[in-house]
């Protein structure tokens, strides 16, 4: 097993992953910018480098500064974390050339998963469903029948030059395409000077639900159930649950067994996410693979009983995975807490934390690197703190989060709390009832804005 | 179910109740002494009544003073949580005289449990094992050597009137008990002015561990299985864990089937502990019984997946159990954190808390009524919080509290986290070989005094 790990990273993950090396015995390598000095990931790694100033560029992205913090400290394992260089296929090749273990997939794996149209071809050879689409652009209407005819009703009809919606039409039946085509091919014309249409199938309400994967070094994967991550904003997950309250026990089986699939089919190693859409009749269709850990991850470790970053330094390590699959005993829900102020459009809010108090207690579990007196940089992520709860029922472990909530006190800094505080009242959440359109149109309540 | 309960306590216990409250979306009042004005159980109830000064007899103790904010708060129950009231017949009977439900046992239960020796013929009548011990007083050698042959060596020879080991001789033999006899009896007359003996049998390599069960209002009792509190100092509790180091599963089975025939003989009502004494030959033996909830029962809510909050509530409400009994499916284990000098024999230090920073993460939980900037007042007990891992197995919980130690920060006072982190330390602590005399004889090693 390795000696000593550098982490490549900072802020919750870094101090995430800190812990359980230090609960494996295995002594950790922080690396840090200048605006990360006083960071906590600095101060609990057992050694800490500067590899740089504040930008990630010149820091946390500064591939030949990380690998000299390694050799300089003689790590023999890099954890990359999430975001920065954790999906670099080519960082992974440059440790494995240093001949230090990167903890996450090879560099061929990230390559086959890192680029959309790739992954989907990829996907597509080893069985794994993905979002029909038509092959290459419609030659005209009758063509356009066809196509829709082989992947069912409704499909979208979208301009190849496309954005915006121009040109973009949901079609519901195959007169529907007859009235459409030709509108839609115009209006591409006219604000793209380019006419050229595609096809895909309508993802009718969907939801972003994702299947968490361990695959070891010898082409074993086992899959640990799923993640609903549809409550999103521009594409960024704001809460996250497992179970999804929109599994059955067959969906998750076959989800799952795709997942495992998917996974063995490029004998990925580590942990990795498969992210799927799901339809309103429960269809699903592969959208893309993490390679790395997740920030949601660890809702998955509070419901069956596993430390994902403990598997990931495993199966670097070489120890192979008993190959059986984990479902969800409990229910737990994650709260993104970022320095945001939900009232303002989201905008970032940096700053100093005067006052802190955080929850605790039964059943939640606060993963953060924040404390009273902390500057939090305007450089990074806004993510300030991850609140998760955990309980027998959804309805307990939303009953928690709201108490959890309640008690958590961020002074100094706007947060996102008062947000999550009224999305655990919104009823369409409560039913379970939401998909990735639900924060359209959403309006934050001013009687959330006083956390007492 | 309650509308609104009072929680007759402060300090982490009182925090804990209204957790659970909220949860189940009761309302809450809180009382306070004076001292306590600033306490974070008063803060996240949502009322608080001022019921005296800081001295417990004019405040947490004044039965009259609770049940006036309880009827001037409308309260329809009342949760005493530990120590103050918690076993106090009279005052169950007053609430149940007030139509205020206790959320506890019943002042008869509370009576037949509450005095030792009513306690231990209760439970002989149950047919629970007892600590044998002679009836009345030894007359002479022949007596003794009679009533030693009925117990079985080894033997314990005490005086009546005894204390500080005076005319106390433990004996292996029928020779011993010649050779011993008159020396006790001629030692206990000059220290006490009364000669007079008795025998209990002698519990080798005792070891402390105790048996939660719940009742119901129906007669039907069920156990959540054990933990074992045997690292004690001057009859304190240091650490408890659970599953015991020390048990087997037939000996689980025997120990809780005990315990809910226990219950169930007195038609015991609430969440109440069994406590025995273990000798090293696995017998086991009732020493007494906790009619409340204890301390440490966040250990076996990690295990068994339960809140006993919400269950001692819905039974005090008329629910019924289930009648199944929980076992353990992880590993937990609590560090009580009190404010003491562990280098200055464990004396008290209250004061202000400078700077706290507390550990998160996963599989730990935390349970503190303390933050940033309070004031331990010196009136109560000095434990300020309760810290507590979780995971598959010991050796894993045991790393987890040596990492969730390193990152505990407590300023302006001194604590008992270096005793903690000594004791994760101590071979026999890791081996689980320990008993009740554990803590006699140990010292604190200079080097954990420094956190960091």
């Amino acid at each position: 097993m390795f000696k000593k790990i550098l982490i490549a990273n900072r802020g919750e993950i870094a101090l995430r992953i800190i812990r359980t090396c230090k609960e494996m015995g295995i002594k950790t390598v922080a690396v840090y910018s200048k605006a990360d000095e006083e960071s906590l990931h600095v101060r609990f790694a057992d050694e800490a480098v500067c590899i740089g100033p504040a930008p990630s560029s010149e820091s946390y992205l500064k591939i030949p500064n990380i690998i000299a913090a390694a050799e300089i400290t003689n790590a023999d394992a890099i954890h990359p974390g999430y975001g920065f260089l954790s999906e670099n296929s080519k960082f992974s090749k440059i440790c494995a050339e240093h001949d230090i273990k990167f903890i996450g997939a090879s560099g061929e794996q990230i390559d086959k998963m890192g680029d959309k149209a790739t992954a989907k071809e990829t996907m597509k050879k080893a069985g794994v469903p993905t979002v029909p689409g038509s092959q290459g652009l419609l030659k005209d209407v009758d063509h356009a029948k066809k196509e829709a005819k082989k992947m069912g009703y409704p499909v979208m009809i979208k301009a190849t030059a496309g954005g915006g919606g121009k040109g973009m039409r949901a079609i519901w039946s195959e007169e529907e395409i007859e009235k459409n085509f030709e509108s839609a091919v115009k209006e591409a014309t006219a604000a793209f000077g380019n006419g050229g249409m595609y096809m895909e199938k309508l993802i009718e309400e969907p939801r972003h639900i994702e299947i968490q994967v361990v695959g070891d070094q010898y082409g074993k994967a086992c899959h640990l159930s799923e993640r609903d991550c549809s409550v999103q904003r521009r594409h960024q997950k704001l809460t996250e649950e497992t179970p999804s309250p929109f599994m059955t026990d067959s969906l998750r089986e076959e989800m799952g067994k795709a997942a495992v699939k998917a996974a063995e089919y490029i004998k990925y190693e580590g942990a990795g996410t498969i992210e799927f859409l799901v339809d309103k009749h429960r269809n699903f269709y592969f959208m893309e693979m993490n390679t790395r850990i997740q920030v949601e991850h660890p809702i998955t470790e509070q419901v069956v009983d596993y430390d994902l970053i403990r598997e990931q330094i495993l199966v670097a390590g070489g120890v192979p995975i008993s190959g059986k699959n984990y479902y969800p005993k409990l229910h737990s829900i994650e709260c993104r807490i970022n320095a945001e102020d939900p009232y303002n459009d989201f905008r970032p809010s940096p700053g100093k934390i005067t006052t802190l108090h955080t929850p605790g207690g039964h059943g939640v579990r606060l993963d953060t690197h924040v404390y009273s007196g902390y500057m939090i940089p305007p450089n990074y992520d806004s993510m300030i703190a991850k609140l998760i709860t955990t309980a027998q029922t959804r309805e307990e472990a939303i009953n928690k989060m709201r108490r959890a909530l309640d008690e958590f006190v961020i002074e100094g800094i706007k947060t996102t709390i008062p947000f999550h505080r009224q999305l655990m009242d919104h009823p369409d959440y409560l039913a379970g009832n939401y998909t990735t359109k639900f924060m359209e149109g959403f309006k934050m309540d001013p009687k959330y804005q006083d956390n007492h």
